[in-house]
């Protein structure tokens, strides 16, 4: 069944107006009509079950019949890395979404070679994602900073992790991980960390280097292998019952 | 230094020349001239750090100076997946190059969607993949099969673990991995494995379902978490020296 991400509250007897776009994917891309049924999500209200009450050219009316899973709290794991050319950032953004990262952060490194980012763009592809993939909270996207932004800033319990490409750092099996406490993962920019930034990173109290793979891995391949061990070391088991 | 993979011998004072192809590559993308260096590698001889050493319109020729890295026994990691949409299947193919996968393998499942593979496509892509990230070896691509003609011809000490997304079976890390021993990973196609195929696995004495995280993950999605996984748990901490 089709998922749509809506900002509307969801509540039982209260009507859903789609806006002009979702309205238009709906009646025109996906061909649904009058009394299809589709799952609707707002991060807050848990899923619904909702009907197409009413169709007009520009609007879509639905009705939530049923909250098929109620909101729940999801992981609690953030992803920062260096903006990348379009398709490997829209992979990325995908791949992490699909992953369960609670949080994308965008950060300026000394050799960051990608002048701007399409926020939007990177919105979109979230959300459509967190459609396609189940999740009931759409990640959070945090505006671009500077390492040293985001160093001052950073929150004393949140470990962070970052990839580490001189093969000189223990690989990430070797870290002893506590899944109570939230994790980020960092990774550099294709041309790596200048050697500021990376001693910068080695001094600070909450930051651990880590080795990923023998290979040179890409940016975005390196924060998947990241992103996808984390997800699995420091979310419990419970979270793994997809309709609790 | 641009690292190319050639399948030249590679000798001392054997000349290197080079197919149109690489050679307009070298002169015309990349812009070198003669004199100026490169890394070549032919997944036999080791890398050799070799120079150019004459020009035409059509041709290059190198001189291999020195051997930079000794050929040298890589991962043996399997993959198999069914035929994705192009763009999809060109970044599995070279996240599972980088990855270090040393065996790509399509598989026609009932629900594969996809009618038709490009395999010269996708012998480029891991090629352009495996250049860039190191290693010295291509992987190897092998002809689509049928899921039958895969497991009836499947070696006998080679373990074989699925992504089963019905979350009855155990998760990656709750698995006793056994690092002597050579594994493969397999993914269904989009709609999911058909319920002959999945008893057909589930009752194959090498095979093994595994839960990879509690969102809907697409194909090359789960062949990621599950390929990064194993090259973790499965290769030796001496493969982690990439120049040894």
């Amino acid at each position: 069944m089709i998922r749509l991400y809506v900002e509307n509250p969801l509540l039982e007897n209260q009507d859903v107006v789609l806006t002009e776009n979702q309205s238009h994917y709906l009646q025109k891309v996906m061909r649904l009509k009058e009394n299809d049924d589709v799952l609707l999500f707002n991060g807050r209200d848990g899923e619904w079950k909702a009907r197409i009450t009413g169709t007009s050219k520009k609007s879509t009316i639905l009705f939530p019949i049923t909250q098929s899973r109620p909101q729940r709290r999801e992981g609690d794991l953030w992803l920062l890395f260096s903006p990348l050319k379009p398709k490997r950032q829209e992979f990325l953004v995908e791949k992490a979404t699909e992953l369960g990262v609670s949080c994308l952060c965008l950060v300026h490194f000394e050799r960051t070679s990608v002048p701007k980012v399409n926020f939007e763009k990177m919105q979109a592809h979230a959300r459509e994602a967190t459609e396609q993939c189940g999740r009931l909270t759409l990640p959070e996207i945090k505006p671009l900073m500077s390492l040293n932004a985001l160093l001052k800033n950073w929150p004393a319990e949140r470990f962070l992790l970052f990839g580490d490409e001189s093969l000189s750092s223990p690989s990430l099996e070797a870290l002893n991980l506590n899944p109570q406490k939230p994790y980020a993962f960092l990774v550099g920019p294709e041309g790596g960390f200048s050697p500021q930034e990376l001693s910068l990173l080695k001094s600070f109290p909450q930051a651990q280097g880590v080795t990923l793979n023998p290979h040179i891995l890409r940016a975005e391949t390196a924060a998947l292998v990241g992103v996808s061990y984390l997800q699995m070391k420091t979310q419990t088991v419970s979270s793994l019952v997809r309709n609790a």
